[in-house]
């Protein structure tokens, strides 16, 4: 239940070539305030309900808890949440013995490319990529509870 | 997933003799934002997940999603809550065909004593008991998320 993890920019779409899988990803947030965002997402056809706290002092931990909710709730629960829905297309990149989770926004987003990587502790060794740009864990303005409020386009 | 329902005061603790059955109730809220609070409950030895809408025009239906989560996982998420948890006790009273839910708070909110009616309908007749005091169907402040913001003691 405690999220540890690194996110970078992109310099280029390399990362592209070297996935093994896609998906597409629409999610809203129930609340997007920084202490503990409730977020709905459709991941392709399966629906979660996330809740994450803020950020350690570090940036790099963070409190999640996430369950596995049915589709249709996640349709309704959508039209609840605040205004400002994220899309986007995660891309699966190995690096080592890490994942890497790519972002691809769209809409009020477009433009912005993310990669994180999650890690086991905050002293794990990951292989950077060299198609990662500058490092920016912790950031709040890269959290996409953040970029419902205040997207990409208007930075 | 449309919860349809009637909200009273009540005139003394006659209800008690007609409860069938009681359990206490502690709950916090992720988010008590009106239009979609997110509240973390544990009822005895279970523990929910459950998010409401606003209120409709008339007061009586509401948006309403309740998922069953596990017991720890409930008291790492009350942890994360906004300050301002509610402690209760829940009475269940018999009215005709309906189940009146009695909340008699603790805390901050002692000395509030509230019954509640779920019906199948807006049109659904209701029998009400001799101990009802005035409606109050509909009247934020006796939301209980508004309740953690400004207890019933600060009225």
């Amino acid at each position: 239940m405690l999220e540890i993890e690194r996110k970078f920019l992109v310099k280029n779409e390399d990362f592209k070539k070297e996935a093994y899988q896609s998906f597409h990803i629409k999610q809203g947030y129930l609340n997007s305030h920084p202490e503990r965002t409730t977020r709905i997402r459709i991941k392709e056809n399966k629906a979660f309900m996330t809740v994450k706290g803020k950020s350690s002092e570090s940036g790099l931990s963070r409190f999640e808890w996430e369950k596995e909710i049915d589709l249709k709730d996640a349709e309704a629960l959508l039209q609840l949440c605040e205004p400002g829905k994220i899309e986007k297309t995660r891309f699966l990149v190995k690096s080592g013995n890490h994942i890497f989770e790519v972002d691809e926004f769209y809409g009020e987003n477009e433009g912005l490319i993310v990669a994180e990587v999650e890690m086991n502790s905050e002293s794990d060794q990951v292989l950077l990529p060299d198609w990662l740009a500058n490092e920016v864990t912790g950031e709040q303005k890269y959290y996409n509870s953040a970029l419902t409020q205040k997207p990409f386009k208007t930075w």
